[in-house]
C-alpha cells in the first residue's frame, strides 16, 4: 500500500542517486499567476524517471537483483532504469522499438544497459520483453503502474513542499499517470489545501478521458508531439490515485506545447521536451484557475531531439509574428529591391534572407519575385510592413513561407 | 578598495534581488574532469550582470538615486541595470546602438528602463551616453571597471565555495573582466589553493593578450560569436585584479563555442549564450590542466537569440556527423530511389528529407539528382554509408549541404 512513510523512505533511499532539483521563481513569465518551475529536466538522465526506477530497483531482493531487470521504452524510462541499475550494480536489458531515435538508444547504451532493438512499434518491443521476462525470470520495471515507482516519483512532492511551503497549486504532466499519482498523493497527505492539476496532450488524453468518465478508457490511437506521454490506457493504480487525489485534468494542443517549449528556452533558458512543457502550456494558455496563486509547474523532462527543437523554434517564431516571410512581385526594373529594403528598414524589421527569382509559372515574363525573410516584433508589426508595401504599389503574393 | 568584507556585504545587500543559482554536477559530461556547472544563465535577467549592477545601485546616495542611472549596452548589462533600478525605484536610461537585436531592446524596455536608440555602433551610443551624463548628472554604471560592480560579481565566488567547499578549479568567461575579477579575488582570499582560469573568444582576446604581455593592450577589432565578450580593451581595475589573482587565461574558437552550446542543450538541458559557454568550451576542448579535478564551469548567461540557436544546432549536428547531406547522381530509371533508400536504411541512418531533381547544368540530360538529408551516428557512420553507395555504383557528387 502507498503510504507517506513509503514516499519518505524513497527520499532517503534515493538521496545518493537523485538530484534535489531547483525550484525556480519564473518572474514576469506570465501575468496571471506567480509561477515556480520544478526543473526535473535538470535531473540526472534529463527526466524524473530515475526516481521511480531507482526506488523500485533498490527495493529488489538480492535474488531478484541477481537476475537483473528489464524494461520496454525508447525514452526517459529506459534511461532511468539503466542508470538506476548501473548504480545498484545489476544488469538491465532494455527493449526498444527499432524505429526509436538513434540519440535515445545511444544514451541508454552509454548508461550500461543491454539494448534489444525490436523491429516494429512499441507493442512488438513490449511482447518481446514479456517473452524475455518469462525466459529469464528478471524483474520487469513498469514505467508507471507500480507502487514503488509511484512512491519514487512522489519524492518530488516532498521537495516542492520543502522548497515552497505555502504553495497553492501544482501542475503536473500526465502520460501513464505515475508521476502525478506520486506527487498528488504526497501533497494531499501533507497539505490538503494545495490544488493538484494534471495536463495531457490533446492527442493522447487517455487519463483525461478516463478521469472525466470516471472509468478506465483505452484510446484506439494516440498521436502527440509530447511523445513521452503517448499512452493509450492509464494504469489501474494510477487511475485510482488520480481519481482520488487530483483536482482536475485538462488538455493542451501540440501548438500550445510548442509555444511553451519556446517560452521556456527564451525566457527561462531551459530545454524542455514536449511532455516536460505540458504544465507550462496549461498555465500559459489559461487552462486552469490559478490566477494570483503560487503555482508550481513541474517540468518533467528535457530529452528532446535537437533537430525537433530547431523546428519548434521556427514554428514558434512564425506563430508569434517574430519571423515573417513575404513574397513580393516586382516589375523587373532597377531600384525596386532598394525601395522595398528601405520600407522594411524604416519599420525597424531586420531582414535575414533575401531571394530574388526571375520568372515563374503564372507570371508575366517581365516580372520577378522577391522572397524576404525578416525578424519582426509581432504579428501587428508585420501587418504594418505589408500595408506600407501595398501602399507603394507592391503586390504581395504570399505572406507565409 | 576591494575587500572580502565588501563582497560579503554585497551578498547581504543582494539577497533580495539575486537568485542563489544552482551548482549542477554534470555527470558523464566529459571524461577528463569532474565538472560542475554554476548556472548564472538561470539568474534573473538571464545573466550574472544583475549582481554587479544591483550592488552598485544599492550603494548610491539618496541624491544620486534621485538623478537616476545611465548605461550603454545592448545586452546583459542593460537588463541588469534596468532590473536593479526597477527594484530600487530609480530611473534608468539605457543607450543602445540602433543595430541591436529587437528582442534585447524589448526585454530591457519591459524592465522599466527608458531606451535611447542611437544610430551607429557601440561607440556612437557610448558617446551619446557620456553627453547625456554631463547634462543630467546621473550616474554612469560601468559594465565592468568598477569596484562595486566587481564586488557584486564576486558573490558568485562565495556561493561556489559554499556549494562545493573542496572545489579545485573554477573556469570563468572574460569580456571586460569584471566577472572573473570578482570571482578570482573572492576565491583566492578564502581558498588560495583553488585555481581560477579565464577564457576568452579567440576573436576578442583583449584580456588574454594583455595578460600574457603583462600590460593593457587594445585590439583594433573584435569579432566573435560570443558577442557579450566583444571588448576591445580591458579595464585598469580588472586588468590589475586578473594579473594578481588569475592563474591562466586561454582562448577558444567560435566553432568550439558553438559545440559547447550544443552540448549544454543536449546533455544538460541548458540554454547558454556564446559568452556563457566559453568555460565549457575550454573544458571540452582540453585547453586547461583540469584532469581529475573538481572543476566549476561558470555559465555566465543564456541570452541568445533563438534564431541563432537554431543555426548553432544545425552547425553542431553537421560538425559532429549527426546530420549529413548527400547529393547522388542517378540514372533516370525506375527503382533507384528505392535501392538508395534501402542501403541507407540497412545502415541504420534516418532519412529526414529527400529532394529529387531532374537535370542540372553540368549533367547528362538523362541524369537526375537525389539530395538526401539524414540523421547519422557520427562521421564514421556517414563514411560507411557513402562507401556502401559507391560500391553499388552510385556517384556521390556532394557530401555537404
Amino acid at each position: 500500500m502507498l503510504t507517506i512513510e513509503k514516499v519518505k523512505d524513497a527520499q532517503k533511499v534515493l538521496s545518493d542517486i537523485v538530484r534535489k532539483t531547483d525550484l525556480i521563481h519564473a518572474q514576469n513569465f506570465f501575468n496571471n499567476a506567480e509561477i515556480y518551475l520544478k526543473v526535473e529536466n535538470l535531473q540526472k538522465t534529463g527526466s524524473f524517471k530515475i526516481r521511480g526506477a531507482g526506488y523500485k530497483i533498490a527495493n529488489l531482493s538480492e535474488a531478484e537483483k541477481q537476475k537483473g531487470v528489464i524494461a520496454c521504452s525508447a525514452g526517459n524510462h529506459a534511461q532511468g532504469v539503466a542508470l538506476a541499475s548501473q548504480r545498484n550494480n545489476i544488469k538491465s536489458t532494455i527493449f526498444i522499438p527499432a524505429t526509436a531515435p538513434i540519440s535515445k538508444v545511444e544514451a541508454t547504451r552509454k548508461l550500461g544497459a543491454e539494448i534489444k532493438l525490436i523491429d516494429g512499434v512499441y507493442d512488438d518491443a513490449y511482447n518481446a520483453c514479456v517473452q524475455y521476462q518469462k525466459q529469464t525470470g528478471s524483474t520487469f520495471v513498469h514505467p508507471f503502474d507500480d507502487e514503488d515507482v509511484i512512491a519514487g516519483q512522489g519524492t518530488i512532492g516532498l521537495e516542492i513542499l520543502e522548497q515552497l511551503p505555502d504553495v497553492d497549486a501544482v501542475i503536473v504532466p500526465i502520460g501513464g499517470g505515475g508521476l502525478i499519482s506520486g506527487v498528488a498523493y504526497t501533497i494531499k497527505q501533507l497539505n490538503p489545501k494545495c490544488k493538484v492539476y494534471g495536463v495531457q496532450a490533446q492527442g493522447a488524453g487517455s487519463m483525461y478521458q478516463s478521469f472525466i468518465n470516471k472509468k478506465i478508457l483505452e484510446l484506439p490511437v494516440v498521436h502527440t508531439f509530447a511523445d513521452g506521454t503517448a499512452v493509450k490506457k492509464p494504469g489501474q493504480l494510477t487511475f485510482d490515485l488520480c481519481s482520488k487525489y487530483v483536482d482536475d485534468i485538462v488538455t493542451v494542443t501540440d501548438d500550445e506545447i510548442a509555444s511553451a517549449i519556446l517560452a521556456l528556452m527564451e525566457k527561462q533558458k531551459l530545454v524542455a521536451e514536449g511532455a516536460g512543457a505540458l504544465s507550462v502550456a496549461a498555465a500559459m494558455f489559461d487552462k486552469l484557475p490559478i490566477k494570483g496563486l503560487k503555482t508550481v509547474c513541474l517540468i518533467s523532462g528535457g530529452n528532446i531531439d535537437v533537430n525537433i527543437l530547431s523546428r519548434v523554434i521556427n514554428r514558434g517564431l512564425l506563430k508569434s509574428g517574430r519571423l515573417s516571410h513575404l513574397t513580393i512581385e516586382l516589375l523587373d526594373k532597377p531600384g525596386q529591391l532598394k525601395e522595398v529594403s528601405s520600407i522594411i528598414a524604416e519599420h525597424g524589421a531586420n531582414v535575414i534572407r533575401v531571394r530574388h527569382n526571375q520568372g515563374g509559372e503564372n507570371t508575366d515574363i517581365n516580372d520577378c519575385f522577391l522572397k524576404i525573410s525578416m525578424e519582426t516584433k509581432n504579428a501587428q508589426h508585420f501587418e504594418e510592413i505589408q500595408k506600407a508595401l501595398t501602399a507603394k504599389g507592391y503586390k504581395i503574393t504570399s505572406n507565409v513561407q
